[in-house]
């Protein structure tokens, strides 16, 4: 076998089940390897943000990394901003980055980058591999390094050459890294703050947000009062009716900071200490408040569920976790259609098990405020900033077999909008929400905020997306995703009502 | 005046008249400040790969940098790859990239990123403003760095804090860098190697490919039988009747290693000795015959086309140069519509100083046959091999006021499809056709060339993209593009040949 079929059978033998990809001439001995090798589902992405976006969104939700395939340093190039967010979310992945064949790099090619360049600032490992002999092996320390705790992104660059000359094997998988355990100091030290009787915010991040870590936040909060918060980007939060509710951290700094407000302890669960998203003139970057203990109960790298569980058999918590309530879904509701009214749709009609992508941006806040009563579901956010990640990442989470809604502001949509195709290729059974402000709405609010004086039309027309406007029926169906506009409440309860009963890829423009 | 303004004066006073953005709220006192400075045409791109090629299209026209504005690591992450073709291309761009202000830096905040590595791979000069009083000498240096021949990318990071503390004045344009002077032993040397009778290629690369250059070459060849060659991927050459006719690389190492075959002497102005763009197993990445005497006439920051004006004297180079034709433009063919025929059609109708946006990949060779004998024009190709450049560089070319013709494949044409509208907002002169083929046709070439064994019906599906098909026309009219398909050549001629009788941008999906 060559070193791309070692390769292959090594990712497949260490767990990796989905490789999303858009490959090159250089990753050809790969491809033509798929056929040869059981085991791994290939999806094409048209584009690589979409591709980096679908991983995020599969390794999130399967907890296991899938593997990339990417062209080259432009390749990778294109999928960076989504890693970027994916590395904000801790989720596995594995790149897998053809690139010059060793012996051509010499001679500069058009094609020709600094690869390791490129994968730096977004990878925690990235290693290029030397021989089509240790290609195997490479890859079984990618898939290592992808899963340490609580999640990375390796970068394996593999030149031609160690793909298509001789291997002797794939690689066994190596040991699935654990998450470290929280010493008995820290939970000890945490159980001390929670009995002091001073007001204690637990400030939960990853793994931790799902259901075993809630109701141990929930048991710990119904015998010390704590609260229970989130960041308001979490990568994956567990909510619905029967579930611990979390608060979610708001999104403008005078806004965390009164949220923060009389907070007189605030332990960490895998979580930093809230700050602003951008810097403001005169407001604060810092958002707790500075009289406030900070402990650290479970650093992003430990076992924060397993600290949680620990912690309340020291606090001698109750049975039954606090915040959790019965499934009340708000009815259809009338009036114009608008983020509110579109938001109390979809958590009407949301059904048990959903995922929503939420890329909502000013638009998404309309089903968060109804999250603890309505059907159990998981929530993805926008991690790390980088817009664009909305679809792909529904598209990932839909595989193999969720149900998803993806949530998603007209400008942000624009960035990766490929990843529709790929829901129409592959059948997946995702509900793209696009709300049709025709602006970057957000920015218009920031151009406040920021103080930058007394803007003019030319500012202004660098946020207003009016001109000409985005026909989002048409770009959907234009890549094989039934598409319908909505105008009124009643169209978009129809046509959401019908998408949730039914399967398969489509997408509704909210016209705001 | 604060530091955005002081900034946007500077880069006005410099020179720089455009700026293609997407900005985020970390630039919006630079978006501010446009309504307070005349001189800068702002154009705005709804991703930023669109932007990078836009400024590429606009520096190769022009002559000089347009800015870009771009928001974070991610903003400039997602340009990276339209970057790397243009720094392929020595294109001269001046990006300005917006980061948290220096303070906020140490809180990490989602979208915080190592912005310098991000730019380090596609910049020639790297810099991060420090202080609200520096940034507008950092903006002259940027400009003075884009502007080193023969074009280079500078990147200025401006922390949010460095644009809207207050600054105390513009900075004064720096002086323009000049392109090298060939000394007269290269010119000397050259000679001397022209007139000895030995076969001799004259391998031309940058602004030496435009008609002063290109006539100088002619004279050369007329009285020493040199022949007269470009890259493949040439940035821009002038082509057409009237000009110096020159040949052009092929593509596949054994075509080159065919089109070098018997060259003695290799002069190279500006360009390096071609190599195969890729590795292939068995394959030669190096095409120059091994006993070819290579000469460097003039490096890539020196001034080539006055070392061919002077080597033109030292050889006594007749008066006319050799290969101008008449023009002489192709019939409408008859028969079923395919590269070659639209390429016909393409070349029948082309304007006089129309630009070509070449992105046709396996489809666009149809209309170079025609080169040398049809109207002139511009031939802007994809430089780096990193596809989704013909969109964006065409609407970047089309600034302020060109006809331009963009011949794009539907796969790369998927990548920065966003640019169609800028090109309706813009109200841009660029008709767009596109190849449908419905596949990385390239690639299906490649999967046999690579040597790859057996491909199996997995591999293909990486390569196919007909299912779903793409419908261009709604795509384009998505984004407020006239759009039409043409399924005959008949239709092809009549849509193309009314594109290009009137203005405007429009879209023709050329079904294949």
């Amino acid at each position: 076998m060559n070193g791309a079929e070692s390769l292959l059978r090594t990712l497949v033998g260490s767990g990796v089940e989905v490789c999303f990809g858009n490959p090159g001439t250089s990753e050809m001995h790969f491809v033509a390897a798929l056929d040869r090798v059981a085991g791994m589902r290939v999806v094409l992405g048209l584009f690589e943000g979409a591709v980096t976006g679908m991983a995020d969104g599969y390794g999130r939700m399967a907890e296991k990394p899938a593997a990339t395939l990417l062209h080259l340093g432009p390749g990778l190039a294109n999928g960076l901003a989504n890693l970027h967010n994916a590395r904000r979310a801790a989720t596995p992945i594995v790149n897998i980055v053809g690139d010059h064949a060793t012996y051509h790099a010499r001679y500069d090619a058009p094609l020709a980058s600094d690869v390791h360049g490129f994968a730096r600032p977004v990878s925690a490992w990235v290693h290029s591999s030397a021989s089509a002999k240790t290609v195997a092996a490479d890859g079984a320390r990618a898939v290592q390094a992808a899963l340490q705790s609580p999640g990375q992104i390796a970068t394996l660059i593999l030149p031609a050459d160690t793909a298509w000359l001789e291997a002797d094997r794939p690689a066994p998988a190596l040991p699935k890294p654990m998450p470290a355990t929280v010493s008995s100091e820290a939970i000890d030290q945490a159980a001390a703050a929670l009995k002091s009787g001073r007001k204690t915010m637990l400030l939960i991040r990853g793994a931790a947000l799902r259901e075993r870590g809630l109701s141990a936040a929930g048991r710990i909060a119904a015998t010390t009062g704590a609260r229970i918060a989130c960041d308001t980007f979490a990568p994956r939060c567990q909510r619905g009716a029967g579930r611990v509710a979390v608060e979610r951290i708001p999104y403008f700094a005078e806004q965390i900071v009164e949220f923060m407000k009389g907070t007189e302890q605030l332990v960490l669960v895998g979580a930093s200490p809230p700050v602003s998203f951008f810097a403001y003139p005169n407001k604060p970057s810092w958002c707790t408040p500075e009289d406030c203990r900070i402990l650290y109960l479970a650093h992003a790298d430990e076992d924060g569920t397993a600290a949680l569980e620990a912690l309340a058999e020291v606090v001698k918590a109750a049975k039954e976790p606090l915040h959790v309530g019965p499934l009340s879904k708000p009815d259809i509701p009338a009036g114009p259609l608008n983020p509110q009214t579109a938001g109390q749709v979809i958590a009407h009609f949301l059904p048990e098990g959903a995922i929503i992508s939420d890329e909502g941006a000013t638009a998404g806040g309309g089903v968060h405020r109804f999250a603890a009563a309505i059907a159990p579901h998981d929530h993805l956010a926008l991690t790390g900033g980088a817009i664009g990640q909305g679809i792909p990442v529904a598209t990932g989470a839909a595989c193999p077999d969720r149900k998803v809604v993806c949530l998603h502001g007209d400008g942000g949509a624009m960035y990766t909008l490929q990843a529709l195709w790929t829901q129409a290729r592959e059948a997946l059974d995702v509900t793209t929400v696009i709300f049709a402000n025709r602006s970057y709405a957000i920015l218009n609010i920031e151009l406040a905020r920021v103080g930058a004086g007394d803007p003019g039309p030319k500012a202004f027309s660098m946020l207003d997306l009016h001109n000409p406007e985005l026909d989002w029926v048409k770009l959907a169906s234009g890549m094989g995703v039934e598409a319908n506009r909505a105008a009124s409440v009643e169209a978009f309860a129809s046509l959401f009502g019908s998408a949730m009963k039914n399967r398969g890829p489509r997408l509704i423009e909210v016209v705001l």
